[in-house]
Order: structure tokens, then C-alpha cells, then sequence
């Protein structure tokens, strides 16, 4: 059996948490709402003495729940094109885990897992969402993880993303899918 | 006579400052470092009553900085496949400009401006990169703004850039092209 | 009420067409096979004296039979990442439509019209196949065509994209899309 | 020492040749106009009973010429935000050669290979000619062979190109890179 962690990047309860509830109904799925924490950018310490400091936030007990999962869900408002900042920061913390010895197995455990974006933005998301999915791509080759999968939708103000029946739709067989994983 | 602005989104003196070094030397630009500044992550608030509640952070004194200019220059590390976290907070606040009565000619203003961008990274930028640069091409087409160049260069360890002689070359190459435009 | 006009791509029935069947089950729509009719490759002549020479081949009927649709919908399969040779030079053609004086409406015809995009590829054309699908905006774009929506699928061998439940979802919300059109 | 072959994709001699020809000025380059032979567009036999039929035109020509070399570049025309018609229908071939008795060695022989491209176009190609890059990025990842670099150019009238500064110096830049290869 999989267990599943959603990583949500919006900074409110928006159109893209409504299609995210779609793809995750009835699964015992643990939901990290980002904007719930504190998560400092990265300071790029990688080439100095004595390496990355470390930074007292939550970014570390995140990363701790998420390591628990098999299957990681990355839920993200599109923001001018792109993931929101907050998701960004997170992300760009991996660069320290990825030289951070307490979490020495940080790359081969995460290189076990599955991933699945969904993405909801306002303008022509299905095309101008494409360098995000591309972006996401290069992120999860490098750590070695699986992309198994995304669902983009459009929506503009809250409630919107109901019109998008082809997204609706998507997320649903997605759910399907998870169902299946979940066992 | 057109004024240049350079907007810095690493968090140390790297490769790309010194690859943006050689395309902005001899210049009058002005320089702003987003490390040196507060910018939060946005709060979406653009459909709740009342709209975006104002932040006391750094925010605004950059914009009002950036402005004044006709010429902006986004000099970024790739990191993640995508613009840093820290730059990307900081555009992601434009939505809140774009809304903000204070800022009534936000748009209008940007719209009138060149843009430029230069981005270094270590995993084959010049491919693994242009998910980004679709991402700024949406970015200034939504603002109205003209895409007028960008270079790519590879780096990892500090210094390396110098080793990027096609980099250095695109870089000077655009100096040429700005100081034409200082006139 | 809108007519359509479907232009296969592909050398073979294979699963593009058939996931393309769902989408256009029950619809009145022209279909076009490109393969059952002689294109030559362009020869750019845009520079030359005389302009574009006539070529005696099937592309002129094509044009004139596609130019009666409001609804234009490309079924390709992707090869090596993009569509197929064959429809890559029906396409290349249509710079010498643009010149030619017995269609000196063709791009105001042209940008009337709507256009869907469906891809089926055997190696993750779910990522793979988005440079495709940027293509077809930046085509579409540039005749003024408004991109209204694609389906990508995935399948190897023959019958295939049977298996793929998303795609086939995706392929009959589009056809209930195109009955609506189709009023 | 290595040798290299250049694969011109173009119909005329236009801008791409030309800025090609900074690429590759003194190098002992065999060149391959794809204008001057005849290539079928590819059935797709994959799956039929004894697979693909021998077609007696002149690609197997072209595929043995090209698998002397250990450098190949592709050079053509962005037509339509894509390579060339002409050029699709030649890689589109490779399918077949990758199940041909008679090329049993093809994907291992591509594969030791380093590939270069050269694209000019009219309409921002630094932008819109992007979805090539990476679609021969993904053309290349699968055939196992290096990218090892690009050049894009603009231009729209003959010899437009000689006014593209930026892309001359990087066209002249790989040809000091295939210097040192060649030894």
C-alpha cells in the first residue's frame, strides 16, 4: 500500500484547491499547506566554508513528512506563468537538503517516489502552463522521481474552476488512479 | 537617453553577476538587489472585500524604483529550472500592483519598458533553461512589455562562468546593444 | 451552425485516429487524409522574381475544401516529437497560400476559424509532446486562429490508446464540445 | 581526430546557409543539401506483417554518409515555428532504420555522436523558434546522442542575417568549438 502526501503552494483556499478536492476525495492523503509555515528563501551556501547554515524555520519538518510518502502531489496555483513563490522557496530548499548529512538518503528517497502536479491559472493555462509543466519535469529528473502525471485547469475568480469540466474530469480519473495506488 | 534598471534575484555575488557584469560595465544602470530587501510572499486577496491589504515591507520602494526606468534587466540564477524563489516573490507581487490605486498607471507604465533577462545554471541551461525563458516571453506579454533579449550561461562552482566563452560573448554583445540605447 | 473539418496527418489507421474517432463520433465533419493525396514539400520562392511558382498538386483542393469549415481540428501522430513529415509540409505550404493571389482571403479566412489539436505519441507525449503543442500555438497565433483545445494520448503499438482512460475522457469531452458547436 | 557532416534542411540558399556558413568556414565539413534527393515522406510500417518495405529512394543514401561522421549539425529553416518539412520527412525515416536489418547499428552508431543545430527564422525566433530546440533535444535524448549546442539567427529577406550581430558572433564562436574538434 501507498501513502500520499499533497504539497499545497496557494496562499488561500482557491480554484485550485477545488480541483485539487477532486483528485484526492476519499484518500487518506496528508495535506502540507505550505503557507500554514514558515519557509525562508535559500541562501545559496553551497560553495562556502562549512556549507549551508543551519536555518531554524519549518522547512525541515516538511520535508520530514513528506519522506514518509510514497506517491507526492504538488498543488499550485499558476503565477505569472510559473509556481507560486511560496512553492518556489520550498522547492528551492532542496538544494540544501541535498547536502544537509542529516538527510543523507534525501535524493535516493525521493528518487522512490511518484509525482503528480495540478495546476489551475487564469490566462490559457493549457498552453501558457506548459513551461511549468516542462519546469517540473527537469526538477523531478534530476532528484530521479517519476512524473507520473498532471492535471492543469482554468479559473479566474473563486468557483470558476467548476466551469472547467475538462479539468474536473481529469482530476476525477486522477483520483481514480490514486485510488488504485492507494490500494 | 533611456535609464536602465538591473533587478538582482540571487542570494550571493555568483555567476551570474559576473556574467551580468559584462553586459551592464560602463553603464549608468541601477543596480537593486532583492537579497538586500523584505518582499513577503503575495497573499491572493484579489477577490476578497476591501482587495489587497496593504504590506509594510520593501515591496513598493522597489517598484517605484524600477519605474523611473525604460530599460529593466532580470539577472537571475536557475534555480530549479526557473527563476529564484526570491525573484519570483517578487513578481508575483505584481498582481497586487496591478490592483492597487496607488499604482493606477502600474501597467501602463511597464508596458512601455524594454525587458531583458540573464539567467546562469548548472544543468544545461541552454536547453533545461527555456522553460524559463517561455515563462518571462508570458510574463511580458501580459504587461505589455518587449521581450528584447536574454543570455544563457553555464556555472556551477563560483567562477565558472568564465569558462562560458559564448556566454561572455552574448554578454558583451548586449552591452554593446545597451549602451546604443543610452545613447 | 459551424462545420468541421478534420485533416489527418498520420500514414496508417492507427491510434491517433482512432482516439480522433471519439472526439468527432456522430459530428458531420469533413475528413481529410493527407496521406491520400500528393503535397510537395515548399520551395521558398518568396524572394524570387514571379513570387511562388504553381505547383500542379492536390494542396490548392485541400485548401479550398478546408477553407469552407469553421472548425478545423489536426490529427497527428508524433513523430519524433512533432507532427508527422506529412502534415509538416501541408502546413510549410500555406507561406505560398499566403502569397497567392487566386486566395488573397486565405488568412483572413483562416483566422475566423477555430482549431483543436490531437496527438497520440509512444514515448511520454504527455511531456514530450508539448513542444508540439507550443508549436501549434505559435501557428495558430500567427494566422490569427483561435487554439480552442488539444488532446494528447499515449500508445505504442497498434490499439494502444485503448488503455489510456484519460485521453479517450479528454477525447469525448471534446466531442461533446464540438455537438454543441455543431448545435 | 573527428570528422563532421552537415545536414542542410533548406529549400533554397537562404539565411540559414549563410549563417551556417560562419559555423562551418574552414572546417573539411561533407555537406548534405536533403533539396538535392528524393525522400519519401515515412509509412508507418512498425506493426504490419515484415514491417518496412524497402523504399528506393535515396535516404539509406544519405544515412550512410552521415554515419561516417562524429559531429552532425542539422541546419534549417524555422518554417512554421518547426524545422523544415523537408528535414521532418529525414528524421522521420529514422524510424525505419531503427528497425532495419541492414542498420542494425544505427541507434548505437548515432548514439557515440555529438549533434549541433543551426535555425534562423522571421518571426522571434529567440522565443518562437524554442519548441524546436527542445523538441531536437528530445529527438537527440532518444537516439543517445549529445547536444552539444545551437545557434539561432533572424532574418526574413535574403541576407537579413548579416544584420543579426548576436548571432554571427555565436555562429563564429562554434566554429572556433568545431575547429578544436576537428583537430
Amino acid at each position: 500500500m501507498m501513502t500520499i502526501g499533497i504539497i499545497y503552494g496557494g496562499t488561500r483556499e482557491g480554484n485550485t484547491e477545488m480541483l485539487a478536492h477532486y483528485a484526492v476525495q476519499e484518500l487518506a492523503a496528508e495535506k502540507i499547506y505550505l503557507r500554514d509555515y514558515s519557509i525562508h528563501s535559500i541562501v545559496d551556501q553551497r560553495h562556502i566554508l562549512g556549507g549551508f547554515q543551519n536555518i531554524g524555520d519549518d522547512y525541515n519538518s516538511i520535508i520530514d513528512r513528506i519522506l514518509q510518502h510514497d506517491i507526492l502531489i504538488f498543488v499550485t496555483p499558476i503565477y505569472w506563468y510559473s509556481m507560486s513563490g511560496t512553492m518556489k522557496n520550498f522547492i528551492d530548499r532542496w538544494s540544501q537538503s541535498l547536502r544537509d548529512t542529516n538527510y543523507s538518503n534525501f535524493k535516493a528517497s525521493m528518487s522512490a517516489k511518484k509525482a503528480f502536479v495540478i495546476a489551475v491559472g487564469g490566462d490559457n493555462p493549457y498552453v501558457k502552463g506548459l513551461p511549468l509543466i516542462q519546469q517540473f519535469q527537469h526538477i523531478f529528473d534530476f532528484m530521479g522521481m517519476s512524473f507520473d502525471g498532471y492535471v492543469l485547469g482554468e479559473g479566474n475568480k473563486p468557483g470558476d474552476i467548476r466551469q472547467d469540466e475538462a479539468a474536473i474530469l481529469a482530476a476525477q480519473q486522477l483520483n481514480n488512479k490514486l485510488k488504485a495506488y492507494e490500494g
